[in-house]
């Protein structure tokens, strides 16, 4: 377990939203759609949450038209002036020296002075992971951050949470065990799981199969069950991603970004497929529009955007990626759940138990116990 | 480039089909759902295919009576009494050494005799990758064979081509390569496109991101396009696996199992909801019942059975995994792509294409041009 990830501890569970109001620190800019989505977002989780306000970050020439046109929400809505905008093709170590000007970094400084209680944008997925790490720094006993999903599932909450879905491009054994502890924390804290199951993603569940790092992986995620305060289900495959046999999917950033993206990718298929079926003839357009409001239900319930925000896990601070090309009620969502995780206090318990494994890892590794 | 992998050229081109009529050897044993339903399969491709023979290779006792409640087709389907059957849970090395006696085996030893053409078997993939290798051997200029499937997609044929989805957990950049040569080669071959379109799968398309053997992959498989007779389009994401920008996509084994796997859960847990929404309430269910032709169309589109069959690619003969669950439907489905392939001679190219590949990094590398 790597032991160079201390720091200091950011926007303590105790401090957020002591006042009972919330503070979200969002970043107008840098998303496929332009601020005026992010704007929108904003004005409809403000509507929507009486004690949210925002401190939006960007553009003022570009932003203060659209933030005048938003009466209903003066005073809960404040301009914070940045001139730069990170864009999705700039590298994050370009962005790391030389992005301090931009509305991203202003938008993770907010969470970094305790100005706001967590941070949303829709900008670039790496930069934006450096920039956080470089402001907020890791928690102690985590080598590598992680972003979690939710994924519709048939599961008991009709979600399951994956990690890393595209923090990092690879995982050792020891950042996997820790993934399992923050997704297992996350997923009870969202859900009231008392005991979350968590799985680790492989290319088959009998034991002998699989890279050497998740097999040494399998071995820390069993012993740490009882401190994890999780329920370890052992190796789980792509197909049950969306069961009801897993609640926690852990698995290395490269993986699970391909599995989430080629999940999105299916759907998407198979909803343009049943489109193009409805429309096939009299009698199907007959049946779609009799059927209409179970389809939508049956839309809604897969649809991406009202899960949309990956959460930055293992930092002292929380953040959430929203979809690069998230309209704008993919944008408020990401909103809502910034304001659930900000009062819910996750992190506190978090932070304790990956102390712990981390501890554990290391006496073993000095007794010799472990690789 | 790996230079170890020369070995005789079994069953080749010419040899394949020359008589008009085409042999397929079939492991009747090792599937989830017993033999009964490969000799069902069997029957079907019988059936449907007039030239074809088949060598039906298991469990004599059980077999036997099988066989003979189908007097249609006496003189076509050949028992080849064996044994011994590979689980599931059998390890491949395991088989690899005491296998000798398995139906699984004696499939792939007709094969290598040139008393088959083609094998099938829904038994266990490693343990098949590894009986298939030992006594097929590498085509040259090939160091990890790949299995290839066929992906539904919004692409100009329906379907674009995945490798590799389960033989190997890792890939080098030389691999990667192997794998667009003969993912272009096969797709070719099987949709009569002259020039297919490669892509590289990864977690972005920006040329700065991914993995370091992705990135010299993207350089080595940019720079044969015109050797391996294919367009190169660079990197691309999990969404893009069944969309028209792509026809074959290059991964690795363990990213492309999980993704092939991520999507047939995906596929799974949305015609579940469907099927949920349109039984809930009394006008979903009328809708259902007039759109019910049209629903069927799409089932049968988007049907894994339809496509069942992964295809060895890389081996001095041709071998089709079979879906472990696969019904006679899904039997019958390998046991034509296996015939298809048997008769169609893409091999002959493919071994060109892959030993000027290979010939070619050699010279660069002893030149000191690449790594």
């Amino acid at each position: 377990m790597a032991t160079d990830t201390s720091d200091q501890d950011i926007g303590s569970p105790k401090a957020e939203s002591a006042s009972g109001s919330v503070v979200i620190s969002v970043d107008a800019m840098g998303g496929d759609r332009g601020p005026s989505v992010v704007v929108e977002g904003c004005a409809a989780a403000l509507a929507e949450i009486p004690n949210l306000s925002i401190l939006l970050h960007g553009d003022e020439a570009a932003l203060r038209p659209l933030i005048a046109r938003l009466p209903a929400v003066a005073g809960r809505l404040t301009l914070c002036p940045a001139e730069a905008v990170v864009s999705m093709n700039d590298k994050p170590s370009h962005v790391m020296r030389h992005g301090k000007n931009t509305s991203m970094w202003s938008a993770i400084a907010a969470v970094k002075d305790q100005r706001a209680h967590a941070a949303v944008s829709c900008g670039n997925t790496g930069a934006l992971m450096a920039v956080s790490m470089l402001q907020l720094r890791r928690m102690p006993g985590v080598n590598r951050p992680a972003i979690a999903c939710l994924w519709p599932s048939r599961g008991r909450h009709g979600f399951n949470t994956m990690l890393d879905v595209g923090a990092d491009i690879k995982a050792e054994a020891e950042d996997l065990l820790a993934y399992a502890i923050m997704g297992a924390t996350y997923f009870r804290n969202d859900f009231d799981e008392p005991r979350p199951r968590v799985g680790l993603l492989n290319v088959g569940t009998e034991e002998h199969k699989g890279r050497a790092e998740i097999k040494a992986a399998h071995e820390l995620i069993a012993s740490h069950q009882d401190t994890g305060f999780y329920e370890f289900v052992g190796f789980v495959e792509g197909v049950d991603i969306p069961s009801d046999k897993v609640d926690v999917i852990v698995t290395d950033g490269f993986t699970g970004n391909v599995a989430l993206k080629t999940g999105e990718g299916t759907a998407r298929l198979i909803g343009d497929l049943l489109k193009d079926a409805l429309k096939s003839g009299t009698l199907a357009m007959l049946g779609a529009v009799l059927a209409r409001r179970a389809l939508q239900r049956l839309s809604r319930r897969i649809d991406p955007r009202r899960v949309n925000g990956g959460v930055f896990l293992g930092l002292n601070g929380t953040v959430v990626k929203s979809h690069g090309s998230a309209d704008a009620t993919g944008v408020a969502a990401a909103i809502r759940l910034a304001a659930k995780l900000a009062q819910s206090g996750y992190r506190g318990r978090m932070a304790e138990r990956l102390v712990i494994a981390a501890q554990a890892a290391q006496d073993a590794s000095s007794n010799g116990e472990t690789a």
